[in-house]
Parts: structure tokens; sequence; C-alpha cells
């Protein structure tokens, strides 16, 4: 069982909220968004890279961990913070959301899980007491129930999922042997609001230190995606943190935060930066483009990030059309620290009840406009 | 013309020189390795990164530069220093060894070049005054005359493409229009010591500030580049800097600096670290070993550089078997800063009048030895 994980809410402003999670590895400071750091390495940047960035939280993903190198090792190694050597606060998934995307020939029963890696074709079984035992071995911060995601429009699997989620929740609590390790709960059900609200009830009933909203952004609308939000929150407990998986544009974070989510985690900054694209809190820009070619600009102005304080679009354009992976490494440090500072204005604007305010301003804002520079938005 | 570039030579032991070569962007402590930028970067690092190895004097590829993104285009971003903001002194190649070996469909005339593109196919021609008008547009510190790379075993050809070299590299000397960087001419000749006695003759007669040994380290013997630096440097003058063009591995740089060598350049560094390679004082290290998998020790004991001081063996190779492109950023921080870390032994030593005494116990060690560290060797 979980040692109580202090969340102490500092504000709210409507269903916006400002808080701090207290974790031995120091706060966090929500609303947070954590970067994906998906087999302990936030791709192509080092820690000092990372942590430059603002980063706080940071998330690793249970499934590829126990593949490759295996939990164990990396228990022998001293645990996740001691091997990738991020001092902060580490939040790894359950495995089971790359259990049903990534790996093949899956078998589900009431029991887990069987599958076949996506690297070698070996056979593995997950378990709800597999996947804390695995997660205990790596040693996060926060870990998470075993789940199972749904197709979000099939009703009666999303409904058989739900239920199957729920029993594997309670076994998780059940298995967990370390006290220094949150364990959050995860709503699941699809695109039924029927089906959430049950569920958002069911899970709020096992009293976890942190509550999560499972199985979005997986192809729903967005309209879809934040009525679900709405729905789940108004019944998930106000004293836990809230975390919503797999989400983190720009404009999805201020959505969320404004129904009341806490945590975001999202491997969109970096993939996006693998393949060119800058976010900016006025839109994406593919820096691909040959306009950039001369383009002397930061990538964006009044950026404060490392990138934006050395390089030019023109250098950057030039990584890119050379294929040098410097490229990921400088839009990877850019976008990140655009949605952490995006992420301290938006906790401050809540802080200052003024949240309402910056997101409508924000979201005017939030398309490509040339002209309109960052530090005018952000002011 | 040049203006004089200033090359202060502090202490001789034997051979072996340290000195100081004053340029525009700082001074070059010399003996000294180059890390290779080819495409205006040092592949997976950062400027940040690149210093903290203790790199001065770094190379980028004039060929890659010219074709992508074009030398005209860095000249308006403000040079190379500017473009790729790295502060200190930059080395700009001719173009001419690349010329030779990654383009395709080359003919070679008394006049210069024509050759197609190895990214497009796209048609170009080099000549001396066009490797120069180059050089100038990209801006570095030091920059080379255009030269004829033969194959080494080829006598008649080694003698063609050296007589090119000597027309060329008069043809340079006249083309240069701007006095803020050091032309240095290039010695050719093959593995004949007769050759590159007459061309060391000729290349001295020019009175370049500072002459390089170029077609080495492409084929010959270990034995044959030490008798050619031996006959070359002793006729190269001795108030001018000495460049052993694309040699840079641990033994070869003692080797180079016992005949008097001051600059090296060398790929081996970065190109070793992407395929998993270590350098270390007493040898290579495959991180890919399972020997490692479990190994908290740092690459290199005794090691200041930033990966030591913070990842593990077990680490580095979860990162190259995972596939991921950090493990070559953390091994060629490691492997530059060691050849640095070694480049200032040398110097040391030879300010010291202990050079002799420091390569052969160097040379002793240099081979692996488990138990062996660093920090007892460079002591």
């Amino acid at each position: 069982m979980s040692k109580s994980f202090e969340f102490d809410l500092i504000n709210k402003e409507n269903d916006a909220r400002a808080g701090e999670f207290n974790t031995p590895h120091g706060k966090i400071f929500t609303p947070t968004f954590a970067p994906v750091g998906t087999q302990a390495t936030v791709k192509t940047l080092t820690p000092a890279q990372l942590e430059s960035t603002g980063a706080n939280l940071i998330l690793a993903n249970t499934y590829h961990l126990y593949l490759r190198p295996g939990a164990e090792l990396i228990s022998e190694m001293g645990g996740l913070h001691e091997f990738m050597q991020w001092k902060k606060p580490i939040l790894t998934d359950s495995g089971g959301f790359q259990v049903f995307s990534l790996s093949e020939m899956r078998k589900i029963d009431q029991d887990g899980v069987t599958f076949r890696s996506h690297i070698d074709g070996s056979k593995h079984r997950f378990t709800p007491e597999k996947a804390i035992q695995i997660q205990e071995n790596l040693g996060a911060n926060i870990i998470m129930a075993f789940d199972e995601c749904s197709s979000p429009y099939d009703e009666s699997y999303s409904k058989q999922a739900m239920e199957r989620t729920h029993q594997w929740a309670v076994r998780c609590q059940n298995a967990q042997v370390r006290d220094d390790q949150a364990l959050f709960g995860i709503v699941q059900g699809g695109v039924f609001p029927e089906l959430r609200k049950k569920s958002a009830e069911f899970i709020s009933s096992l009293d976890f230190p942190g509550n999560a909203i499972g199985g979005l952004s997986v192809g729903e609308t967005k309209k879809e995606m934040y009525q679900i939000i709405d729905v789940v929150n108004h019944i998930l407990p106000e004293d836990k943190p809230r975390y919503l998986m797999g989400v983190g544009t720009p404009e999805d974070l201020i959505y969320g935060v404004q129904r009341g989510i806490d945590i975001f985690d999202c491997v969109l900054a970096t993939r996006l930066a693998r393949h060119s694209a800058a976010l900016t809190n006025i839109g994406r820009m593919n820096l691909m483009n040959s306009k950039y070619s001369r383009d002397s600009e930061p990538i964006e102005q009044g950026c404060s990030c490392y990138t934006c304080q050395t390089f030019s679009r023109a250098y950057i354009r030039h990584l890119i059309m050379a294929k040098e992976t410097l490229s990921g490494t400088l839009i990877s440090i850019h976008n990140i620290h655009m949605l952490q500072s995006l992420m301290e204005h938006i906790r401050n604007s809540i802080l200052e009840n003024r949240f309402e305010k910056f997101a409508k301003a924000y979201l005017e804002n939030y398309e490509y406009k040339p002209g309109i520079t960052a530090d005018k938005i952000l002011s």
C-alpha cells in the first residue's frame, strides 16, 4: 500500500487547479507536463539538456524496459533514477497500453495477458501482480495500475475492458509491496459517458493516491475527449491528482487544465522534433520548409531555451536537410521547453486567478500567424 | 595573402613541439587534436557539449558544405562560426580529398576537377581558385590549398598528383583575397620518400603560414606513414605549424607528436562512438559487449568527462542495444574528451621536458588490459 502521498491544492479557478504533489524525489508542481523517456531516455537528450528545458516529472515505459534491459537489471543498477541519472520524479506506466498496441499475438484472459515481444517474438505474460512487481523493480515515484485499453467506439468491448480494468486495479493495490511509490488507478470506458461515469466511481472508491484517465487520444474526436474528461473529473476526488494519459498538444493542455487535469504526458513534443516540426505558442512550424533556409531568427522569438538562444532556423533547417540527428536534439529541447514554459504560465495564471483570461487569449492566437511572437502572448 | 599568423614555439623536446598558433578566434595550443564537424556539426553534439570535451580547433568539410547548404548561404548567415555557433578556431579542408573519395564521375585536368555530387548527381567544378573562394565564404581561420590525393602506391600517379598539387598551391596563394585566414599548403607524394622530399621542399618554398601532410592514413602501413612524416618534417620549416591530415588514433597522436606534428584531425573518435566503441587510454572498448550489461563503472575510471561523471557502462550499453542515438552522443563526448585530455598531457609533458618518458609509458599500457585505469597512466 502507498504511504500517503500529500497533494496540496494551492488554488482553484473554476475547475482549473494549481497544486503540489510530494514525492521522495521532490515536489511535482501541477499542472505539469511529463516528457516521455520510453527506454529510460528522452530520445536524443542528456539529463542535463532535459533539465534545462524545465522538465520535472518524466515518464518511462514499463513494457519497453521490462523487455530491454529488464526490470531486475535496472533494480540491480539502483533503480531507474540512478540508471538513467534523472534525479527528479519519474512515472512508469503499467505496460498495459503497449501490450495492446505494440506486442504481437496477444491473448487476454481474466487473469492477465500473454503476448509476444515486438523485438524478438519471445513469449511473455503480464498480470496485474506482475505489472506491479516490474514497476517496483523499476522504482519510479508514480506507478500505474495494469489496465486494458479498448477500441474507443466498441461499447461491449469497452464495458468488458473496463470491468477487467476494475478487477485488475484491486489486484494491483493488493500486490503493492513498496510503500514509497504512489500507485494511481486508471479510469477506462471508451467514448461512452455512462461507462466512464461507472468507471470513475469505482476507481474513486479504491482511494488511490492519484487517478488517471486512460484510453483517450486513441482515435476519438476532440469533442468526445473533452466530454469524457468533464464526466470523469466531476467524479474523481478533488484532493487527489488527476492524470490524463498520452495527451499533450498545447491546446489540449489548456483544455485539459480547464477541466481539472493536473498531469499530462505525451510523446508528441519529441516525436515531432525528430520529424522536423517545432511547437510554438502560435502553432506548429515545419522547419524543413525552404522559406527558413536563410532565416536568421530563432525557432521562436522570445523563447529562452538553449536552442532559441543559440541557433537560427537556417542552421536547424541545414541540419535537417543534411540528416544530422542534432536537429532532433535541438528541436526536442525547444519543444519540451515550450510545453514546460506553457505549463508554468498556466500554473501562474491559476495562482493569480486569471487562467480563463490567459486560456482565451492563448487559444485565439494559437495557429500559425507570422508576426505574433511568443513573448507577446505569454506576457 | 595571409596576414602573418604568429606561431610561437614554446618548447621542444627532440622533435616534439609545444606551441601557440594565434587566430582571430583565439589561440590554438599545439599539439592539438581537431574533432571533425563535416556538415557544420560534430555529429550528435551541441557546441556546448563539444566545448565541455576541451575541444578547441575543429574541422569542417568544404566539399559537403559547398554542396549543402552552400558556401554563399553560410557567408550570408555570418560565416561558419556564427552559423554553427562555434566561437573557437575552425579549419576547413579544401574539398580535394572528398572530391576524390566521395564524388562520382570525377574528371581531373590541369585546371581543376569536374565531378558529380554524391547527394543528387548534379555536376560541379572545383579549381584551386574556386576552392579558395568557397573557403573564404565559409570563413574558417585556417583554410587549405586545393590538392590531389593519389593512390599511395602508384608512383607515376603520385608524381603527377604531386606536381599538380604544387601548381595548384601557387594558384591558391594567388587566389586568396581575405587576409584574416591562414592558408596552409599540403605536401603530397604517396609512400615515396623522394617524392615527399621534393614536395616538402617545394611547399616549404612557398612560405605558407602553416603546412600540412596529406595523403596519409589512406591505405599505407603505419611504418610507411611514420617514415614519410620523418622525411617531410625534417624539411618543413620549424617556425610554422605542421598539420597531419586525417590521423587521430591515440597511438598515432603520440607517434606524430614525436615526429614534430602540431595539428591532427580525424573522424575516428566520433565515428567509433556511433558504432558503440569507446577510446580509452589503454585501448578500445566495444560497449555492446554483454559483459558490460550490469557494469556500474563509467567507461573509463578517472575520466572527468560528462559521460564518465554521470553514466554507467550498463546504461550506455542499454542505449546501444535499444538503438537510442544518445549512446552516440555520450560516447562521442567521452572519446573526444579522451583525445583532448591526452593532447593536454602530451603538451604538458613537452613543456616539462618529459614527453619521451610519458610516450614510452603510455604506449606500453596502450592495449586493453583490465585493471589499469586512466588515472594511473596519466598521472
